[in-house]
């Protein structure tokens, strides 16, 4: 099966900590590697997860908080020290550019790379990039400054190619493409072998949403509906819900009843505020709500894997 | 004796590794922590040393590389969260201003305390701080930027009370500043004891020096003359000289004839250029010029200390 799973490098919150790093994770699709948020010493920790900077094209900002962005200028620096050629795309809020973009004049100089910054509307839900992999859509949120998430569709699947039937009519490897595309094939004699024959059913395309920062939002519910993997923030315990809804943030409950009522696959929480020692009590109030739920944790990595 | 230590935050080059923080190192002085350089992460490793934001009063950069900076924003963000109050002073080469305060205005809002930002003429050997305890110079250095080392200079300490002559002679606790200001003792009976008898001599005042990033310049040898502690780039080995003069860098060895001509009592190396997987090779090389060398390393604290 292609490669779909997630890397969380940080998944703390505004104050860092010795237990967490700031937010960001690397999203592996078909091994091109897509960045949500860049908090300070991101790329230590992409570093340390043996991810290859010339495999990542996009960093998706959520919004211009530090903890999610500062990151930003010496992941650029670092690629340009090692020779980058490639285009980088930088999507984030309106706002974004005028952060970014005077870091980048002083410290790049002689760059080796364009930084293509693409300011975005975080109102809307709205496709902004794909390719033939897949599609990646903004999800409006709400938060004390502008924030959008992000949701990665990966796009339709091939069909499997039945190395048996191959075999058995002496398929040329050239003829391959060609039957997953839906073609028939017709043998030397004329005879029509079906491509459904030939094949069995692709696998269900995989999506992955990341929902950062944001207060309880049940609006976003059909945007989202069915993703294999929702990362949800939670910062607060339910014991804190009235700090969350003064920060704009979530509690363990709010993410998963997000979870539940989109029905995701699996939730994974996160973005954990620095007042808690032990996190067992967010999974715990999760938990009672989606049992499906895991704690984001630096270095984890999350298959999105599919039920057959 | 009073505190006077370097912890050592990070002593890596431009392209950050799994071995090394950028260049980053904290002064105390007296409690006073002054901190110099700021690379990305540096917040992290300050946290990881448990020094206390409160106790730092001043930054300073000594140039606009952002393996010396880029984590001088995350600090002041984080120490903003925390309600600081009390003024923060940021010194660095021209041009500190534009590099700093944008990002200040962006990310800072609703900011707790001033940030002062103090740019350098990095050309000049000057003072530009002092307070009770110690004097702070500016130290001319050559790079591929404008670029400023850092000179600590403890002030004259005063003598030590000689508890056992105090217990003799039956002084008050309320003259003991006088004495060891300088006054003599009068007994109730009018005989006077000479200052002198009632103290052992003050130590000698203490100093640090940090040169990083430079090319070889021994002409900022009158400037660091007699250091207890100086702290000298080696970002190449000797076999490397011709990169080090390419790219206005040192080697081991040149590092080691700075400190053996200025007489400084103990040399620091770090800022190791990342092709180095073993890095004992710098401390053979330095340590054939001037034997009391260490090599830099994460969380590495050094006393100053004093010899009777």
């Amino acid at each position: 099966m292609e490669k779909f799973e997630v890397t969380i490098l940080g998944c703390g919150c505004a104050l860092p900590t010795i237990r967490h790093f700031g937010a960001s994770q690397v999203v592996n699709i078909h091994e091109k590697l897509f960045m949500v948020d860049c908090a300070e010493a991101t790329q230590l920790q992409f570093r340390r997860n043996k991810l290859k900077f010339n495999h990542l094209g996009h960093i998706f900002i959520t919004h211009l908080h530090g903890d999610h962005f500062f990151g930003a200028i010496g992941i650029i620096s670092t690629m340009s020290l090692l020779g980058r050629t490639s285009t980088l795309h930088v999507w984030g809020p309106i706002g974004i550019e005028q952060a970014l973009q005077p870091q980048i004049n002083i410290f790049c100089q002689g760059m080796t790379f364009n930084v293509e910054i693409h300011p975005l509307d975080t109102k809307k839900h709205q496709m902004i990039f794909e390719d033939r992999s897949v599609e990646i859509y903004t999800i409006p949120l709400r938060h004390r400054v502008p924030c959008c998430g992000y949701l990665f569709k990966e796009k339709p699947l091939l069909p499997h190619i039945r190395r048996d039937m191959i075999d058995a009519y002496n398929i040329p490897i050239s003829q391959i493409n060609n039957i997953k595309l839906g073609m028939d094939y017709i043998c030397p004699d004329g005879t029509v072998i079906p491509h459904t024959r030939l094949t069995t059913p692709a696998d269900s395309p995989r999506s992955f949403a990341y929902c950062s920062d944001t207060t309880y939002k049940p609006d976003i519910i059909p945007y989202i509906e069915n993703v294999d993997l929702l990362y949800h923030e939670a910062t607060f315990t339910d014991e804190e819900e009235k700090e969350a809804n003064r920060y704009f943030h979530s509690t363990a409950s709010q993410a998963a009843t997000i979870a539940r009522d989109c029905h995701a696959r699996q939730l994974c929480i996160g973005h954990f505020s620095s007042r808690y020692d032990d996190e067992s009590i967010f999974l715990e109030q999760a938990r009672t709500i989606f049992p499906n739920t895991v704690l984001a944790k630096e270095n984890l990595l999350i298959p999105l894997t599919i039920e057959h």
